[in-house]
């Protein structure tokens, strides 16, 4: 095991400690304007703050690369990759499908991360070793469908807007070809792939800390996780999720067309 | 008070011995072809009666009309306008956006209902008078959002390829003028509104069943819900329900070219 549950669970309170009181805050919305932050923004800030203070106290020789405060010590072998709130739309929107995502990286390779839903109180955690849940309902471990065909499968996307150009035909393609395409999810369709109830999700744009998290989740619980040429996605930009090797695959041949 | 909220969580509370168990319920999924039901249907269905035999038990002199099971006592001035799954789409790939919608409808207007999201522990009710929450973080009354400006609203949609044609080109006029447009939510995108986090919801295509409930939560909630062409939306059809009149206004102006 590489890092201990209990520890990305920790990271997960004291994100949700943050979150979770600014989630749906009626009042915090209506002082946006006089404030002049925004509780989804101070909910991002003070969220990282909080990952960021923890993990220093507890691995003071990790780096960490965070969407709202860069990177430090990034010349280490670990590396923690954070986004305090991935689907800052949802959050804004009362929805919740955001997540909080803080991933580790151990030369390069995403081999550890927790993606946590405090509304729902649901954790979708990888150790190194095996992917589990956490939520109503128990404990899990998690375990990727067995769909082999496009025709069979629910694929997620954010929305088919953030396809441009030749992008676009390729996502078209593979859209066309499955079962059910549904839109607007962020990190929540990822963690849904990984539980074994959606098949692929399809993305493009995205930042490195929007997708190491969710890297192991899926892979310690059965799915394949690259960008559209096949390589590593820690590296980000257009991610092809799949529940198994087989549908990855398949869905890659299409979308490369 | 034309219904007790009491009433309202009773039919709530049937509906999610039915539908709570069988989602994401991974066994029933995998024995899905073997024992010839789908876990969604069958949930649907037996939602649908165990909601029924509570209205026929409690008032005999109530007609029904059901997503499921169609209609009976139609003649009577008071129907129940049921959808025991609203978003059967988002129930199959494990996204808690779903809901069960009981609205009750008075010589043909609707005028209490609810809508509850049993994962989530989440109730939306309106019992002729007034809309409650009813969910984590306790209850409170339910109020729209003040959002006067088209450009400042946040717009929800299934997803803008259920319009077809000039449908298509409406539609995507408000898209193009307000700040955030979202997919892919079902009924909860309308809790959303009565909530005061969405403000403009629209879609096309809708049963009675898939609208009728959330009227008057919408409408006791500050908001208006209406078809495309202003009429009344227990028609259902081309939908649009917004925040306040203002901006409903504003949105049916721009629909409608």
């Amino acid at each position: 095991m590489v890092v201990e549950l209990s520890f990305l669970k920790r990271i997960a309170s004291v994100a949700a400690e943050q979150t979770l009181p600014r989630f749906r805050n009626i009042s915090l919305i209506d002082n946006k304007f006089e404030s002049g932050f925004d509780p989804v923004t101070e909910a991002d800030r003070e969220a990282e703050k909080a990952i960021r203070a923890l993990i220093n106290a507890e691995h003071p020789d990790h780096g960490i690369l965070g969407e709202e405060y860069g990177g430090e010590n990034l010349d280490r072998s670990h590396i923690w990759v954070i986004d305090p709130i991935d689907g800052t739309r949802a959050f804004i929107s009362g929805i919740p499908v955001w997540g909080t995502l803080a991933g580790l990286t151990v030369d390069g390779d995403a081999v550890a991360g927790v993606m946590a839903q405090p509304f729902t109180k649901e954790l979708f955690l990888c150790d190194g070793e095996a992917s589990w849940y956490e939520g109503p309902g128990g404990t899990r471990r998690l375990e990727t469908r067995k769909t082999r065909d496009l025709a069979d499968a629910t694929l997620f996307t954010t929305t088919p807007a953030i396809f441009k150009a030749e992008k676009r035909i390729a996502y078209d393609r593979v859209e066309q070809r499955v079962k059910l395409a549904r839109y607007g999810t962020d990190c929540y369709a990822y963690a849904m792939v990984a539980a074994g109830f959606v098949d692929l999700v399809i993305e493009t744009g995205l930042h490195p800390y929007d997708i190491v998290a969710l890297i192991p989740i899926i892979e310690k619980a059965g799915g394949v996780v690259t960008t559209w040429d096949g390589g590593p996605a820690e590296k980000a930009g257009s991610i092809i999720a799949a529940a198994n090797a087989e549908l990855h695959a398949q869905a890659l041949d299409v979308l490369n067309g």
